[in-house]
């Protein structure tokens, strides 16, 4: 797999996490647009930890939720979401199982990934962002607190302002050459909503990620996320969150900023509180002098119930993006910048 | 998966637990047969005793390997009979795992062999004997001595004489009416070599198989085993095994008994002592008065190294049946057979 793209069409590069680009691949799937997902590999909790302290493999908690999301097969994606309830196996997901097990027979990451795409039946690519076995560490310069491993990171009520921490993966992760690959020939790179300092941050500080994503033609679009992360970015605006973003590539390089501007119904209003779910407020005077576009939308998706097929997936949140509608304003983004060409 | 058989051709159903099968199935499928491959339910050992304890699934061992040989994608064969060596899944193999992921997502254990054949891209099908959890029981009559386990009764040395015991499973075990039809339909029916008291007898005492056999208008083939189980099947001539295959059906139903006459090579007769093992003995007298026909062979395998994929079948014997040479007889006596009609 070092082609990331090879039918002649729209190129999009997804680039995220878990959740965030799974809801958003599932969407622009529906497009059958060539879809490359670039996808995190810093995770190191759950299953996906267990599997890489025991093993010595790469996680594969995101790529099998990427995979999931490009598959056309409705039975194989159930069979790969399906989680062990009890016994020796309690608690792994098959398909980290399964992509494990192709990693040792393969002894090759990209080709576990090709073989399980087939097995899936998958429309699009799913790239790991780095092909290096690496933790994530964060640090406040001056400060003598360390946060080591995603989990934690994620899992932490920050004692300092995170927008003056330092991101990294250790040992130094090479980006993997198809995903810049990804990024250069893509006409339009979506940064997906996600964790900012457990999802998107380790996938950016990647070395040759902030070059490439610099460097490329696409028209860069941050989706950005609905609500705050308690003791992480609690109070964050939009533009802190797009901040941020270019923060971790070092210099601004994204041209639009999707954020929602629509109003809870009463019902989802009293749900989200239930779930201690803040929206991300909109600073409207901030956003007009930035040198990236911001783009309102309708964004909210129905609130998901805790249905069988969610709770399969653990870990996706309650409150989602409506994403048909980010789709929808992407792809006329991506129509108005080709007529001004 | 109601249908044993889909295409025109030569209908063959093999009859069997895991090795035995194995080597047959893999041969039967160079000359794109018909096939169906009915399989043993009692395994109880290892990683399918585990797997069948802990999540109260059917044993998906033996399935496993009718589905690998019947197998056409060699990259999804190798994935299906990997074994962890460590960790939390150390000893698994990751196709009974898959086997009861899918038995779990689909709740049926017919459909999880039917998407596990689509995935491994079998040809023929692969039929469970029986769709009942049983559990396998030997008993001598008069004696105090019961045995439990399909794994408990393989690794024993029996104190009185085999053929005076009951094999049963526990609870009433009926065949799967899929598996009645295919021997109903099959042009042939072969009874593969395996172990007599821990795989085909299992087989043959299911409720509703002796009939089956007996009312069939398949030609009714037994490839009797190379060598004999120490401390089980001591001694026991070509007729001695094939007596007790039809003891357990009740009454003689085979048309042939196809036994090995070749004499090993001194190269392969030093390895054979190595590994404990003796040949059959060809009492010519009592197969000249038996009712089957006894038909003679060059048999003998090339002894198999423990070559990688060995050690992952991990079961399987170092002596074993040159299957292609086997398969030539079975053939040409389905011809004479045809020819005689």
């Amino acid at each position: 797999m070092n082609e990331p793209f090879t039918k002649n069409d729209i190129k999009i590069a997804v680039i995220g996490g878990g959740t965030g680009s799974f809801t958003l691949l599932s969407a622009l799937k529906k497009h059958a647009k060539q879809l490359a997902a670039i996808v995190n590999m810093s995770d190191d909790g759950g299953s996906t930890g267990v599997l890489r302290d025991e093993l010595g493999v790469l996680p594969p908690g995101d790529v099998r939720q990427c995979l999931v999301a490009l598959s056309e097969s409705p039975k194989i994606r159930d069979l790969f979401n399906y989680r062990f309830e009890e016994g020796t196996f309690g608690g792994h997901s098959f398909g980290n199982i399964l992509i494990t097990a192709l990693e040792k027979v393969t002894g090759d990451f990209n080709e576990a990934i090709q073989t399980a795409s087939e097995i899936l039946r998958v429309s699009g690519t799913v790239i790991p962002a780095t092909l290096d076995n690496v933790r994530l560490k964060m640090e406040w310069p001056g400060a003598s607190i360390i946060l080591r491993g995603e989990r934690v990171i994620a899992a932490d009520y920050f004692k300092h302002d995170p927008r003056r921490a330092v991101l990294s993966l250790v040992p130094l992760a090479n980006a993997n050459p198809t995903a810049l690959k990804a990024i250069e020939q893509a006409d339009i790179v979506v940064i997906a909503p996600g964790d900012m300092y457990s999802s998107l941050g380790p996938l950016l500080v990647i070395d040759g990620m902030a070059e490439a994503l610099q460097k490329t033609d696409a028209i860069c679009v941050y989706v950005s996320n609905l609500v705050t992360k308690y003791g992480q970015t609690a109070g964050f605006t939009v533009s802190d969150h797009a901040g941020e973003i270019e923060r971790f590539v070092g210099e601004p390089f994204l041209d639009y900023v999707l954020y929602n501007e629509q109003t809870p119904t009463k019902e989802l209003a009293r749900r989200y509180k239930k779930e201690d779910a803040y929206l991300v407020k909109v600073d409207k005077a901030a956003l007009k002098k930035a040198s990236y576009i911001a783009t309102p939308g309708n964004f909210l998706g129905k609130m998901a119930g805790r249905n069988k097929s969610d709770i399969l997936m653990a870990k996706r949140p309650l409150i989602r993006h409506d994403a048909d509608a980010v789709v929808k304003v992407l792809l006329d983004l991506y129509d108005q910048a080709s007529k001004r060409h």
